[in-house]
């Protein structure tokens, strides 16, 4: 079975004031009930885990009602880091989960079909994530005040999520950042660590995270359903 | 006296459809009026050299008049890339110009406090560019399809525009870079060629670049006055 882990128990420090993006409404529900809506609707998923924020449990339980998210799912508590978060994820999941596709609460624009190519490479790779190529120019900075130089921009790629994985690789490879007592920005960078090879799967739509509320417009035209030309 | 020279001359190929990008409405008016307007309210600009496609001059004549840019200001080809293009900007510019800010038309938020420090870093260092922090994780990939390696992201700027320089290390920079025959993605990555230090100035504000249709969004909120609390 193919299960999900949606991390929705950031502190949204960026946003200011205490506001947690994850609730800012944008086209007509919360942020993270748009995410939610797509792991429910995509048939390749099983269950999902929802890791949220101490206190947050029968805010999240409320809007599973309102939206009538059907799809089998539980919650478990946050960590004091994302890595943390995700491990505690992976204790709730179904022992029969196989696969599992890793994705920021705060991603509302993620696609069933952007799901489902990354299920499908993970099965092939036993690691996957959704990426974007560079498009800006990226200059490396030893200070952050004079450029150093200037990076090769075919070489890079943007990724988002879902990070989706073989169970047993994401498990191995965050036990062994555990173990090292190690911080990682994500979690296929666990996967580089246990020697792993991880697969990118473009989308084809702007799968912007909403991380300041100037975000939004954004994210609101992309589920409006404006396409955005292939680049 | 300084100077600016605003790049109107692309394609605008990645908006499909022939539509060009820099003529598409946002609060009210051009993507590229919005632009023109911060140069033309600059009080460190003196002149505006604007850099259009073959028979869109009348065009930007009628902008101008419309929207009362009364700053002086001409109009040079394009040229067959961005970095000819900026090339025949500076065969337009006063022969008494000191130093002179090159503007993507494109990228219509950048603001005059913005221009003025791009300028006072271009006094202290000889050329200076708009630039943020990069917050998405990114990786490097040698062949498109597997990650190769984690970038270290605290060491990664994304760089905009104003690129501003001292008129006589441009002028040296692209001159090298022609006679070598390269393709530059930018022009401080000329200036890297010729050894010459280049400058980064952090903007409080997104400063977007119009690709896309669906980048019209973010941009008509920075224009509306959304303030972006700092990353």
């Amino acid at each position: 079975m193919n299960s999900a882990i949606i991390v929705a128990a950031g502190k949204g420090t960026r946003m200011g004031q205490g506001v947690d993006k994850l609730f800012l409404e944008v086209a007509g529900k919360p942020v993270v009930a748009h995410t939610w809506q797509r792991f429910n609707d995509s048939s390749c998923i099983d269950e999902i885990v929802i890791v949220v924020r101490d206190g947050l449990q029968p805010a999240f339980a409320e809007m599973a009602k309102l939206y009538m998210f059907n799809k089998p799912h539980r919650f478990v508590p946050g960590g004091a880091e994302r890595q943390d978060s995700v491990w505690n994820g992976l204790s709730g999941l179904n022992p029969a989960s196989e696969i599992v596709a890793i994705q920021d609460g705060a991603r509302p624009c993620t696609s069933t079909e952007l799901i489902e190519a990354t299920i499908a490479a993970a099965l092939e790779t036993g690691a996957a994530v959704a990426a974007q190529p560079v498009t800006d120019t990226i200059k490396e900075s030893a200070d952050g005040k004079l450029i150093s130089r200037t990076m090769d921009r075919s070489r890079l790629w943007s990724v988002q999520t879902p990070q989706t994985f073989r169970v047993d690789v994401i498990r191995r490879a965050l036990t062994e950042v555990r173990q090292r007592g190690m911080l990682v920005t994500d979690d296929t960078a666990a996967c580089e660590l246990i020697g792993q090879p991880v697969q990118l799967v473009t989308g084809t739509k702007p799968n912007p995270k909403v991380t300041v509320r100037a975000d939004l417009p954004l994210v609101e035209s992309v589920l409006a359903g404006v396409n955005r030309p292939s680049l």
